[in-house]
């Protein structure tokens, strides 16, 4: 939003002040409200009215749609139903700011949210002010479990497009031959690669989903039982070094490598797209350089692979399987694997993680190779998004939630794969090892990237 | 550019000043060049920076590029050949803001201009006061044929695009629930409808073509000799009254009417654009309802028809010829025809048409029916482009402009079909009888509509 | 082939004599591939040589292209590295009827296999007769393992193919306004139906998988533990009858009941395909009428409901669960669960199914309705694949077969689903419990149904 | 059909007997009739029932498909209006075999052609034998005027089919690897290669159309005066040495030389069909190869050009203008510039060309390079249709035929370039000097080449 250029704009739509006295009914969950609410509009705080109004791609939405979206969806879901006396802001707003909600009523179609060009963004950010400031005073008067559940899963839905956001800016300042820059400053890093190395795991029956007693999407339940083979996951990621030699190595043009329907992806887009590395990659004359949101970068062969389709990832271990010592039988992990390696540490991998608060904006190498607290895992969550050969599915047992956000999940669960673990553009406090994400398999312009598995 | 609500940003980037004390070396054309750019930015005035970014398909350019592309026509033939020590304002504009001319080198992809977040709005408009400032310095140093030349062409083809950004932006808000209005206020008309009635011609030998002698595109040369056998023209355009006769007879569910390739496109929009009437129609229980750049309104009868394809416009000729009294053998002109019956009056038709200048940027019913000495034909110009049954090619002994422009018009001499007369969005003194447009059968987001013809 | 008209094509290229006299190295093997490759033949009988040639979408094929190809497959993975002093009949054969196999060389474009003209159908029966003696041949020289498990495999790669055959055959006579029949006469059944309900499997767990002893494809292995919560399966297939229900309460133009992704599929052929009910039913003034390999004949409400997509199966089952008595929960079975419940009477379920011997196919009513020797489960088997919510994946373990063959499943193993049971046109002796046959959601020219199940 | 493998069912289906006693009343046209009807399947003969089903592409139509149409045409346009007591041979065919006339009721769509196994190609000999026979025993009976024009447009409409016929067999066999030679005899000819040169008329006022007096389509009426400017046409074709050149040159890598929807044409269709020289060019290690109807051979400099749509062909001109000596102002003619040229030596242009009758079935070289008595042009008609710059439109004063068959031309007259001249499949008693034939900008399956014209 460059206020800095648009002062007299920004005296006209006061931010929510996150210091403001706030009052004594739900403390914290106020004070979370007015955090994530306020770190939306940091995330968008470089951009020009310009920059948050278009749309790159139909599967990116706009910065404004995201900034006006996560508002819909309070003023639809939080002030609609439980506001009394509740009016609309904006009647119009109900159908241009709808993602899915066919019970919602009538939606803007998707891939046109970038001619949403009313309300602008000055609008939509009064509109945002306003809303904050009706949830924040609802807040002091309900403690209803059911009102507060919709506040928690409001402040979680507006983390996810967080995410989006970021990943949607990057693919739109990919878009033009002026690689435009996000943020300008690196983060400093001390970094510490490691070896590959595997490490095992038992197997047998094992408790997967979410554990209850705090928040969790729909999707993470029921906790139930499976049944998992002896199996091992690598300690670390997948790095861009190791991609460079599956590059080298003309893994790209080689069908044995890939699934039949990825070989179609590969070579339907060859002349188009060009799919001979992962996105935003670019060959010059200097070797391959790397698009991220502080500009076009060298690639870093110590830093996680990002930005590849569940195509790449299934094929890179293929390769590494048929072509790498000690990789014989390397694949993808399942989601059970994953999450059954990984949640008996979760504090410890969340808090060693990459996450959006770094300001890295981008996976960074291993920083501290002692994972003796972690299970033997590095990078286990944060940096980038893991692919699992999971499709996304319904737990034995599932229910969607009851009422309008039983759409939120449960109509997605075909022809996608779950990831895993989060990625440098979560919110840490958004994760977990039970959370599952998913996309379809051709998707790249999220943070997405993987960790080796095997069969013991 | 909403200049209402962004004073502060009006203060950075000050408009030419069309008043300021203009050299005595070229001072008529000095005038005009500050005259037609400052036009061009009254013409985007009431536009957010938002409205001015988005493009809603891949035949419409973004206002921004609009202002900017014809910039870069400044800059690039004006500034480069004719400049002393000419330097680029940003080099990085030449790739961005090119349109179609490869002999400038690159381009940036026409579908994606909505993706040029940078440079913003208010960086266009400070180039846009760069380069005036330049050629206009540069007009009171030379008075060369070949530089007055070019700047001629800069400014018809400036003219070409403020067409272009009211029908782009027209487009723009039609595409959204919103239906938001461009201009609040209508001009004030006294209509004074008249009875069709057919102006005879005799044809044989004519002249067609520019007379010289003033500026014309290079598809106006030769003037040349053609044979006409005898043909009478409709005195008035098809008004929308005659068009909802056409499709409450059913004519769009008719193939008998249509052109085979016409009943194609009819079909295969069927079911996601619904052909069933001409572009921003909408059938609502009152009745159609027609958007304009007033917002929507419902179908005045009087007005001429506009917005329909050339498809369309030989269908309703068709059905015209087979079902309406009088009108027999009834069919599109040919452009030499449209030419020879319009040349011979064409001071009287420009003084009496209803171009961009009226405000009323949409066609008007007729409003003087007296056609005594513009050789009885009413809206001959103004108010809508009239498609003629000629394919575009070029005139025999054609020769394109050398140089760069060369390109301007010649490569788009194929599958293409010539209208004449300009439209209620064109500048008055932008027109002439001698003028050809062109554009495709299926395209009808111009100000496109029709007069009848015959043989005799 | 229509042998009826072209006895004197007949004359040179005699069938394989399936009584003639064996030799005694592989008696049983070598009268099984004499059987499965007349049969083949037999399917084809019906055909003139201009039915065999034309292909009706990419994803199906011709008739002649089928009788080709599985002779390719003995050729090239049973001939070539097995038959000494071994010549290729055509080697141009080897690029035109290679289907999948990248590393056997190049492939004729799919979509375009009803180009080959060349050879004739004649020209392809010649083959398959030279084919089938040099196999034979083969046959009493021969007895390694390595020799038998080829032909095996081959002859289970052509009963594949002896199922296509009709499915592509009954889409390619559904696609003009002919409605051609392929086989005049219905075997005559007596239909015995039975109430829907529920029968309980306790769950734990279980063993999946081929329990090795006999022939079995690389993706049935390895046989592995899964855990299982109770659940329930429905003892019958769901009928046209209950789908009627579904057509009826609107439940094609309900996007409640779909799949984000299958609503998207519903509304996007809606205009072109016209996805309002399974695939060959036809609205008229009479009621729906269902196009079956026996020509065009009423729905039938006993038999199971067929060629259905997976979107449609998940839909009716999200329907029936909201609106059926006794169906809450409702939903389609896994695999482990489908193949725990019908493991265990497997003969019994083959015996009483409707496959391709039956000359039915078609799915038929239930005909008996003592189930107490098959674990409570009618039409456990045959009649038509049953949808699974299982994505087709890797079982634990599991390593394609190696050398050429490996491609047979393992690419596959992305964006499709597994269907169980086998159906009307599968040979009884090529289905088993553990068999995974797999398509992509959007696929419904298969015999595709669905059984429902829900969790205890 | 290949009579040699099929003799029995000759047997079935005699051919018509072209030697066989005709009645009194009309006897030319009756032997007329025989002749042509029996020409089209002597065309068909070398083809077996699989090469007569299959479709290459929505633009071609299978071999069996034409036989059909044009008996479709005589049974609708001249036995059922004129045959007393009229029955329909099979009322299903006068769906299957309707090409495009919406007046006559529904059609087949034209991309699915291919899937029309039904009729067997023997049931379609049989139709066509019985259409024979009712139609020659009605000119023994019926010498209208009105019926005489009918059979007269339907021989007409055979022969446009036989020149189809070969065109869409030549694209059927040039999409497999097999390369299936049509005839395998070559006529011999004598070459005599002439310089280019430059043939001048005068222009002024001409006359132009059909002189009436014998047959002719509707949109060769009326005939009418037109105004040339004065004009050169070259004395011979473009021929592959000439093209070699261009290509060779890099012409197809220049947008220069290119129409801006020429340019698009080329590049969108690179990665895909690789347009970088003429349909049925392939280059090879030994140099291009350019497919026949006589299989693959070298390309021969002396032949004219042929397979290049009217992008190619204006390309072509354009930079021939630019880069050859005395080639200033090349460009391709307009129709009425070549009629004009051609017309007044039509009977001697006709005499000299190569048609169908040679058995070429390709284009030749210059055989005889007196041109004294053919106004100074050589191949003039015959080898190759040459393009024109004019767009298909009617000519003043166009009245299409009344009835059915008005759809014959005039609802194709839009978004196509004219032809002139003939071809090598044309039948040379098919062709006349005023003769329209037209085609869309990127086709090149038939026989199409060029000749160069410039204004003086």
């Amino acid at each position: 939003m460059r206020r800095g250029t648009t002062a007299c704009l920004a005296a006209q739509t006061p931010m929510p002040d996150t210091n403001r006295q706030v009052s004594t009914l739900n403390p914290s969950i106020q004070q979370r409200f007015a955090q994530i609410r306020a770190q939306t509009e940091a995330l968008a705080a470089p951009l020009s009215a310009e920059d948050c109004q278009a749309q790159s791609m139909p599967d990116a939405s706009p910065v404004k749609w995201h900034l006006a979206h996560v508002t819909w969806f309070f003023e639809t879901f939080v002030l609609e139903p439980f506001e009394p006396g509740y009016q609309a802001f904006n009647p119009a707003f109900k159908v241009l700011f709808n993602s899915y909600y066919n019970a919602v009523g009538d939606k803007h179609p998707r891939a046109q949210r970038g001619l949403l060009t009313r309300p602008t963004l000055a609008e939509v950010m009064a509109w945002r002010d306003n809303v904050n400031a009706r949830v924040l005073k609802l807040l002091n008067s309900n403690d209803s479990p059911a009102f507060l559940d919709r506040i928690e899963l409001g402040l979680h839905h507006e983390q996810q497009h967080q995410e989006l956001l970021l990943t949607d800016v990057k693919h739109l300042f990919a878009s033009t031959a002026l690689k435009t820059t996000y943020a300008p400053a690196w983060p400093l890093t001390t970094i510490a690669p490691v070896a590959k190395a595997w490490v095992n795991f038992a197997g047998g029956v094992q408790h997967i989903g979410h554990p209850s007693g705090s928040f969790g999407f729909d999707n993470e339940f029921p906790r139930h039982q499976v049944f998992l083979q002896p199996y091992a996951l690598q300690n670390r990621l997948v790095t861009h070094g190791d991609w460079l030699q599956f590059v080298q190595a003309g893994g790209y043009a080689d069908p044995q490598w890939w699934l039949s329907a990825g070989w179609d992806w590969v070579t339907e887009n060859r002349a188009e797209n060009h799919i001979q590395a992962p996105l935003y990659w670019r060959r010059t004359a200097q070797g391959w350089m790397n698009f991220s949101l502080h500009g076009e970068v060298p690639i870093d062969p110590h830093t996680p692979a990002v930005h590849v389709s569940y195509f790449e990832a299934d094929a890179y271990a293929r390769w590494a399987a048929a072509t790498l010592a000690d990789h014989q039988g390397a694949r993808l992990p399942t989601e059970t694997e994953w999450e059954a390696a990984v949640a008996s540490h979760e504090a410890a991998h969340i808090a060693a993680g990459n996450f959006a608060s770094s300001k890295a904006l981008h996976p960074m190498a291993v920083r501290d190779a002692d994972a003796s607290d972690r299970g033997g895992l590095l990078q286990a969550m944060g940096d980038v998004w893991q692919w699992t050969s999971s499709s996304y599915a319904a737990y034995p047992g599932f229910a969607a939630w009851g009422g309008d956000v039983g759409e939120y999940n449960g109509k997605f669960m075909v022809n996608q794969y779950v990831l895993r673990g989060g990625s440098c553009a979560t919110p840490a406090d958004h994760i977990r090892a039970s959370y599952r994400n998913f996309f379809p398999t051709h998707a790249r312009w999220q943070f997405t990237g993987l960790r080796l598995a095997r069969s013991l």
